[in-house]
């Protein structure tokens, strides 16, 4: 048969067999990428987002579970919803240790185990993760001009979006499954443009608005009633490098911003600094030093030519 | 039983009793975020993303509905899907007004009377929005050389569909449902990375190349045949205060664009300043007052060090 | 009957018959946009995903397929994908190929023959493609001090979605279906906030880190081992503008960027220019000038107030 | 355009506009079914399938609802499936009234009450019902010496689901809404190819085995403890004509089964009579008088020729 | 590797390779079955329900269709669900036609142009199918003493969908297709447990009460307002048999049935025989002659032991 | 607050309190199903559907797999769609394990294997039963004066169905797990109205036509070549009981039907009778002893009145 053309039912061959051999070999030898020669299970995008949806269903659960629910039905819900949210979310812990060097080893029972003891810890975070949402969704109400109910903020702002991954994503770093919240996080900046490392520690009452471009490094430190705007950027100057010349993890080197800090749009604030609390940073600022705090930092303006 | 470890089935348990007791108390009284005291049914994000749809395949219907209508079918296919997508809108419309002050306390026949006016107006401001965007699909063909079809530019430019939804959440806007139109910009944000509040004015052939970044603020009005690359804000310089130390809702505080005018990659345009017609604002450049027709603005170059 | 108001069933007559001679007057005569009066089928962007995700769970089925496969299984998984794939992929092709100024007026079996042919050739060119994007994550790990395992940038890195696109884009671009390149790359956009133009040529160990508002234009050239962090454009100065005073589409227009360059973000590369290998350009430099190899170009500090 | 065949696009042209003119004459004047000329909203079969999946697991957690259940966690899953359940089934009732001639014209506040009230009503039955429904499964392990155990026959046996749907059904019609009860019954028969008419009325440890074919009418009435085998018909001997000619709706016309009678494959009992306390009726008996109690009936064999 | 065991991930190891080469040997020598060596593109079940469900809205859009159409809108409604459908199924028609002798080595345009013409005819009988549909309706609301509406009549009786599909299905049988209208057939079957061969010719107002097991063969001829009820058979009594000893497809075998018959549940009727018109046949009755118009035919009573 | 009626927000309060005390007390007590008090995880119907779908696809790639699928492609797709549904049945086995008495407490690790075994066992047993499946298809072809294709025996016939469901379960009950095997029977039964227990063994070439309400025993055996038509019924005439009065399971109570034997619709075989090579039992025969080779069995005629 000659195979460069449909056959009498409409398929066409597509001589596959060399190209599934060069992708063997590909994946086996000259470009192989597993880990010691083995195959972890990874966590699931899709789970971790429904597992996202669900605790913030039974967080806001008029909001982001069913309007319909009334004084009777909620707990109703909110305890089924808890349920179903944890029972996926343990199988995501316990794919996601197994890429932690202490667990790439352990048994099965002693990797289910910490699974447990880990979700169950996540659970009890959420009343105080409620606080501290309802705290940033109170701040947009009064940092937007353009802002006019609670509903609207937590249905149509990104930053609602991006805070509320982040301090669920935080939670999980903290908790000690760092590859869980960094795909928490990255979900976060698809929806959003927002991208929060999620060691980032965020004190109450943060408010991002508009927010796509906006990136916070991973040992940024940021305090209470901090206003950000699109595209402003807390990052790293430099990495710093070890004696065997390759990059030091976990070094701080991100900015620490101070309670009540506004940074308008498209700030770029560099390296382990200080911006001093109240201070305000001017649009398009470039700022890679201590500022004291009560300061106000701007741009040269443009030319007219 | 020792609930720390599964039960002979697998599953496990969470000890939810004091997490659901703790979200209540947070609920109801620690942080309470509800409205009076009240749920009110809010618009829905999947349902209003249909309608989007379904308004976007009637205006367009062999690019954003069936390749497959001919003249015989054609006018069938945007009559069923004008009369599912509006049954769908009127009850979001319905749902979006309760947020509004003067419908808050409506009774459900006012209410649904209201919407379905507000629905109707909608539906006969369809022709005249189809010729917008259609002036907007041209002005991307001329003004990108990489373009190749007005199918091309339908399909894969972010711009077209921001200016689609603006087009149709500032119809909405100013038929009285904020909410909504609130909402379907953030779906476009969340789309294209591209963030136009409803309420700004934007007249025809507008064309936005790349677009990620871009903010474009409650007052602001742009004239016609006006183009904006990514990153481009144009935003408020500051927010008017009230007497009482509260921001100023509605006042007019972003930029006037006058027409022709083109603003490159990045540049920040700020406050109620005029952008004369036919100017050129380069890209990076940070501009706070107004410059007259004919402008060409540009910024300091970069020193190598 | 009144049709202002609901009928006994409670649907509402939305009085369709104006709107939709509107809409077909506007369609027909006052704003076609039909290509020469005809309709052409259009590719379609969820096909096309589809397709992504299908090669993209061949090239790495343990990471983009399915956790379980083995040894023995493996093989038939990469096949049967494959094979799923390029049906659908060759269907999409032949849509595209109709908006080729060369296919528009070609026969259905001149046109699905010349479909099969660039379908085999992308087919016969994922081995090499796979050996592109093992570069790409090892320089991912490599230059991320955040980064922990392979398996962590696959799924958590935009970038790595931005540059997995690109490779499969930039192939279909080559192989002479622009229109279905440009849909893949604007897919990765709205995913990532990453906008490379499919028609970019990029070297080996190519890392672009957090990366919302990163554009790279249709004509740039990018060396191996290149870094860009967010919000950094390769862009056009200006448009070339042929005799007629229409655009001159295709003309080289962007950077060329060489071997180790850095570039770090919110820095704006413009026009044909060089940067030569080794060179470091700072976070929001403006650069419109050719650099000579090992440059380091850094912008002027904002001033306190 | 010669519409005979296809568009350039591959679409074809069906002469549509005749045979819509058609089908509104047939629908309108020549065939019209409509009830007094208007619509009303009808109940809907997936979401009545819906309502009795949600009660069943309601009923039943850990073997129609989820199988991870445990002692903490049940009663939320309960709580909110019957919530969601009963949400849902309001809205079945409300519509199914309007088929009643008693509500025919009510206004819609009447009509959501009552629809309320029943609904509560049939949430109260629920322990009941499950009683009755645990000992018609424990009937089936006791009758029926293939069966191994109580999860085989509630998950293996047309029978078990044939009366899971006939004792919520009866309690909708025993509660007023016999459209709904029909309905129901409907999907039963569809599923099983057992047709039990929601208005009989049956006692507790119920059993049918195989069951296809079995025809139960609307006014029998069987006892406690009857096992029936397939294609088993308790039919109507002859319909009841009234005066005018017409059949008489309602009329007692099916048989009385008391306590403990078996009756074998294929019987048919025709006919308001009665099979007395304990008698076995034989595969194929064709029975149209009433028998004493312990009767036991065959019928005559067949020849060999 | 000890293939018994899973490996590390979990996945086993299923020793496919001689279990795959032992189907392939099956499949092309041992137990090959396909015609002339040849695989041909065959109907599919799923969109031919979608098609008839398809049909089934256009003719009664406010049963079948969605209920909340009035008049300004049924008719888009009706034309685009019959546009999309007939695109459908003509699809399916060509696959078919593949299967009829005269079409098996037809070309492909050859093939289309008559799939065409197929479904255009099947189209134009819908008015006239609409209305012996209707006919049935109105004999089983005045067939059945339970019956309460006509709605219920079209919601809740298998015999409704049984002859819905028949009269579909005979349509398709008379143009030309067959194997479609097999499929059609059987999956009515499959709903209702009523089995009518496509062939079968039955006049109007004809109703199945209960249903299941009623058996129609392929020259069976039946008369206007026959009643059936359930497990009736209207057979062959034996099959003719050629000269070389093979079936002879298609002769006259089944009953002629003429008009008003009644035929009670259980009642076999064999072979090609009239039954005159006028008769009852009782229930469970075996008859292999004809009778004249007006029988009363019933079968001996079983005896009491 | 008055639960009565809806709150504000259109939700009823149900009252669900009471309601769910009740079912608690139910389950837990009254009428408490649970064995030992245990709760064993549930075979999936839906799952194991799939499972059946898998396998067929594997069995008949271009019938019951994809139609597109050529020499090349179809053992790519056989193997991967094998790994996937052994997977996916490995599972199920393991839950219906935990049914089998000799399993009930066995370890997880002894279980895990046990599963494997069988699931191996069981994609061992493939290509003989597809041979078996071939003569089926073939003795349907040659025994049905209607059928004109394999694809339509294959596509069509709800006695292919059957059987085909038949021999998969067959060789479950075989492997050890009869609750699969049992749910995979009920399956096809909802399916067809065809009732063959699993445990039933039936020789090559066997074909049932229609279907509808046949219904084969526990302990069944049927030689080769036997054809049955609908309503057949080859049951059991009593049940022995044992000395304590319950039933005795699995004892031989069920026909054995030799080689080349039809029965025809309506006949009743029961008990453990033989029916002798070559005979033909007539229809609606009730038939309760053996008969010798080559007998002709028919029923007395019913009376004209």
């Amino acid at each position: 048969m000659n195979s460069d053309f449909p056959t009498a039912s409409g398929s066409v061959q597509w001589q596959l067999g060399p190209i599934i051999d060069a992708l063997r070999t590909s994946r086996e030898s000259t470009h192989n990428i597993r880990h010691q020669g083995r195959v972890r299970e990874l966590p699931s995008r899709d789970v971790l987002t429904g597992v996202v949806n669900g605790v913030s269903a039974a967080l806001f659960p008029t909001h982001y579970g069913r309007p319909d629910l009334n004084d009777e039905s909620i707990d109703y819900f909110v305890g089924d919803t808890l349920n179903v949210t944890l029972d996926r979310l343990v199988g995501q812990v316990r794919r996601a240790l197994r890429f932690s060097p202490e667990y790439e080893e352990a048994g099965d029972a002693q990797l289910a185990e910490r699974a447990q003891a880990i979700t169950r810890a996540f659970a009890a975070s959420l009343p105080g993760i409620r606080a501290l949402l309802v705290s940033d969704v109170q701040a947009a109400l009064a940092g937007d001009p353009a802002a006019r109910s609670v509903a609207e903020i937590m249905l149509c702002y990104p930053g609602t979006i991006a805070i509320l991954y982040h301090r669920l994503a935080h939670c999980l770093q903290r908790l000690g499954v760092p590859f869980l919240a960094r795909l928490a996080a990255d979900i976060a900046h698809s929806l959003t443009g927002i991208d929060i490392h999620p060691a980032a520690r965020i004190g109450a009452s943060f408010f991002i608005d508009h927010g796509t471009g906006v990136v916070i490094g991973e040992t940024a430190v940021i305090g209470e009633r901090v206003r950000l705007y699109q595209a402003v950027t807390l990052g790293a100057r430099r990495f710093p490098v070890g004696e065997d010349g390759s990059l030091v993890k976990g070094a701080p080197r991100h900015p620490i911003v101070e309670d009540d800090v506004v940074i308008y749009a498209g700030a770029t604030v560099l390296g382990r600094i200080t911006v001093g609390a109240g201070s305000t940073i001017g649009g398009n600022v470039w700022l890679t030093h201590s500022v004291p705090p009560g300061s106000n930092v701007s741009q040269a303006q443009s030319r007219n030519t």
